[in-house]
């Protein structure tokens, strides 16, 4: 029963197979070869549009370098405050924009609008005396499982372009929001303002490659360098490109999404039929933040359901009570309705298996 | 009727003096003279006990240094989301520091608590994912004109000794607070468990100078490289000195804070007397804060009174009507009580001089 | 016919079977796996000793990082001008240390000496106006293909104990160095005095992984999250385990450098029998670096010959004339003996093949 | 017998009675006051062109906040090795750059020619691998005295112009140089391209005070921001201005420059005519390197002369036996002649004072 995180699974045999096919012979090093340029191709075409794209090993890169190239260092960034680029990074965005700050928004589900940035971007009076305002950066899927509609995003492009901010989206679940969504990947990004996107591939079966990808090509001028100074320039550059070309292909991508989503939608469903159970909040992509009862959660943990209790005060910022516990639960390509439905017995039966191990 | 800042104030009499009396001959440059010597010795002897000083021109200098010592680039800051480092210094704090983050912790009128800490504090679970807790910052006094006491001061560093956390006090009105509580320097500051302290004398009549602090001398090593490297040694050092010096001598700055103290008690209670104004809170350093109906605002600024209309929610995170307008008057050693009692009148019957204007 | 790095090669076949292998089931990410503890113990075991290690992805991040924990930002790093971490890191150390800077010495073929450390050490003499001497960065072996002894490194890491300094190693191709010395790992490593290595599997066939190996545990303190804040924590970082487990295992690593050390002995052989071409310097490792009469050099090239030319005055400093052109060759665990020698037929008859292409 | 420096002097009388008259009565904070402008129209005049101009208290911050606008965090500055730049501002130009690199080029005397700066350039040809090649920096006057003609200075901006790179000036010494050569200060910089100059007063007669000079406004955005994240926004900035617009009334700042030029013209002609002695190079400015048997130099110090030993291998790069010792005298505004003379007569007769003392 793995719930931890969408990277605690493998990797797609899909994925795999292309590494093993991009082996053979002598190749270019440092990106500069026909996997990459692949990889390159199908972005561009997911996208319709010319877009400039990067190909790196983390998520934290990607979001540390996009950003790199939208802000100043004497620059802030609006965004929520359990933004992963402001709680799970460990500063890498202070890091690569040389000492940016990252300014906390409010909102549900971790969901900023155009009017929750207003209320702090209005107190950015003070001139060269505070940080300069220079973007946003939104999570698609949020890290509550919440996801934009194109129509919200660009509400927030809309913003953007009239205060003069750059507009960056941590996509690291951009295939689930894609899926859950139904939209077109162009109107979830640049259609709606997006500058700069992280296209996450690494949670939803590949082996560790994520795109930076940009919309607007002058702002990745001698992005290159910035990449290459903070070392994540891959000498065997192929194998990230074959990964994303085949993450990609054949619509693998958004396949495996739809498969967590509903894994997703599945355990909440059952969840939601249990006493004393509550969902935090509706997912809308693969993961499920549940309110559970202390002893409930103890069962389960203790008859090996692998799952987070997750710190801070939830999707709405509180309502969790004192004999009660926040967890989440995050579904992978690889989860499989039978892992789910044993997770949904336990719960409704906990001492069942944990007498049994 | 300038209440804009206390900068806005020039230089007391007797430090310029000193200024002048430093100027004769050679003098060994870089701080290795006998002025910033002498500067030393005073600092000492005002906190009775060994300490480790370096004098610098700026708040935001003193306060970016010090912290640099104390946490490292990994590290997070926790501190009041209104507090000067964290809204006025354009990310100094995060250069001198290589990166480091500032988390913000609530509280009534820019003070924090051990309680509020721990709120923020207790959701630092993810390890490595997440900027390591390594030092507490607090304001004396606040950015809103409240004064911490010895034992709630004591209450903080008891917290952060407990949790491995260092603690940096900004100190730019130091000497307003030591005049509002009449506690002694050491008292407020190594004996209450603060590391290292911004001391400052810029506000309070000197021309430009700031000490960093340190009590724990451990703290400081190669301190002064780091200070350099910012371009924060002055060739003619000799000039921090003298101000320095002056400023402690025969009880300058205790007495020109009193002054500017007692300037702001006036102002406040002269305006708690004016029908619609309501003060935001009861000042207790140099500060006053006071809610105006917007009207009387703006005849007082076009009467050419001098005093800012502050950004934010004020000291009680909200209350402040749509047709109100929180605002800042500041005294210093300067203010005389004549304008002081202008202000009032003026305040309480604005068409008188406006119209006269 | 390729000689252009090491790092055009692909994986080795037992390397990419290791990477299979690891893909079945569910596994902790963040490097709390199995193959990584496994990969940690085989470290261990090499160098027989303790050690801290920390798996990441380029040669780039191990070695910015490991000097991250050995230099303050207001420290300085002796290194030799041509060394990578100074030519081709495009600041990569500069951005993780925080600004300390490299200090570039001379010597032949790459390679320093505590005598020409100790020329640049002795100007240092200007105290906080300097960076501060903090360690010293040797490549094992060279950028240039040469090799150090135990014992000269021995001689250096005297230097530095009796300095202050820490001893950082880019063994990038370390492997190639313990084949050419015969020596034992400890001995060109914590018995000689160095602090941290950086220990390159990529580019002698893994797909792209190093080891950041810290014999002084001390210095790792909060390793992790140096590492974090740059991006270069794989969140299924069984896959950085697997490789490195499996380039230890059965001696793989010491079999690929010997494989590739004879090639270029091979190589160099068979160069210095054709009229014009000399040995930059005598090859110790798996680089060749050659001078060519150009006309050789652009006929070799357009027959389909991958090589570089390579910038700056080469091993000796000078000494290149103006018709020549110095050229890099570099075999891999891949070259074969009959490529090997298809070059130097093409290169004593070079009309042959690029008549036939 | 003071040498040692230019900033061991104190503060000119008309500078101190400018900061007095600034003193009178409540003046806009941060710069926003009448001597900063007056200062600025004042340096507008001397360049005889607009120019941006921020003042801060020291060389260092000057340098490195004008190049940090001027360079990249990926970038390098080529400058020479014993630029102040890269030798005594303990990595403030690193810090404030955000991370670029200082690549030294070679020259006597410590100027720099385009010819000697494209024999390192050429070397950069490793595109992203590598800093990106962004600014020259030179020095006027140099670090070892010596002076760049106008002519000299437009051929390094046509070098400059010709590869897209910026040209900073570092003026420490500007009035020196301009006082030495006679050219008009427009001559000197703009017109032969220099894109920034830190202009310097600190040395010349100031308390503390260095202009950061920008000829192409374009570069300077956002300035404001830069110098605030640093801390060298001076709170009460009317007393940088007030030196600056007291330095530059009425010739003062050619004036003293011509005076301390004098002084060690008169220094250099005293020494050469003394046994055993040698000019390291003819002094151009007001400093002068002399190389002394090493009994001379012991028993001047020990006469209580006040002067440095110098570092390093001297304007020539070598050359000092190992009986001597390289030494530089500083004369400054305050430099009197009978200063001089007893100097030059101690170093006659050596024995005379010391025995005396």
């Amino acid at each position: 029963m793995e719930f931890a995180s969408d990277n605690t699974s493998g990797v797609h045999p899909r994925i795999l197979d292309a590494i093993l096919a991009a082996n053979a012979g002598p190749v270019a090093s440092y990106g500069a070869d026909p996997f990459t340029a692949a990889a390159r191709r199908a972005l561009a075409d997911l996208f319709e549009t010319e877009v400039h794209v990067t190909l790196v090993t983390t998520g934290s890169a990607a979001n540390s370098l996009a950003l790199s190239a939208l802000v100043p260092p004497h620059g802030t960034v609006f965004c929520h405050g359990e933004a992963h680029i402001n709680t799970d990074e460990c500063g890498a965005p202070e890091l690569f924009t040389g000492g940016a700050k990252l300014t906390p928004v409010s909102g549900r589900a971790a969901k900023i609008t155009p009017e929750a940035i207003a209320r702090v971007h209005r107190n950015f009076v003070r001139g060269f005396h505070q940080q300069l305002p220079a973007a946003v950066s939104i999570t698609q899927a949020t890290e509550f499982g919440a996801v934009y509609t194109a129509a919200e995003i660009a509400e927030i492009g809309a913003y953007c372009r009239a205060h003069g901010l750059h507009l960056h989206m941590d996509g690291a679940r951009f295939a689930n929001a894609v899926a859950s969504t139904g939209a077109r990947p162009a109107d979830l990004t640049w259609k709606a303002g997006v500058d700069a996107l992280s296209f996450g591939a690494t949670k939803n079966g590949a082996m560790g490659v994520e795109a930076v990808v940009f919309f607007n090509a002058a702002l990745a001028e001698r992005f290159d360098f910035r990449v290459k100074r903070t070392g994540h320039v891959l000498s065997k550059g192929r194998f990230l490109g074959a990964q994303m070309a085949a993450y990609l292909a054949d619509g693998l991508w958004l396949e495996n999404a739809r498969h967590a989503n509903a894994m997703a939608a599945r355990l909440a469903a059952g969840l939601s039929t249990l006493a004393g159970v509550r969902l935090a909040t509706v997912p809308e992509a693969n993961e499920v933040f549940a309110i559970l009862p202390r002893p409930l959660h103890e069962a389960l943990t203790a008859s090996g359901a692998h799952y987070y209790d997750w710190p801070g005060d939830g999707p709405d910022g509180g309502g969790i009570g004192p004999d009660e516990v926040l967890v989440r639960f995050v579904c992978s390509f690889l989860t499989a309705e039978a892992e789910v439905d044993r997770l949904i017995a336990l719960a409704g039966n906990p001492a069942s298996e944990g007498a049994a191990r």
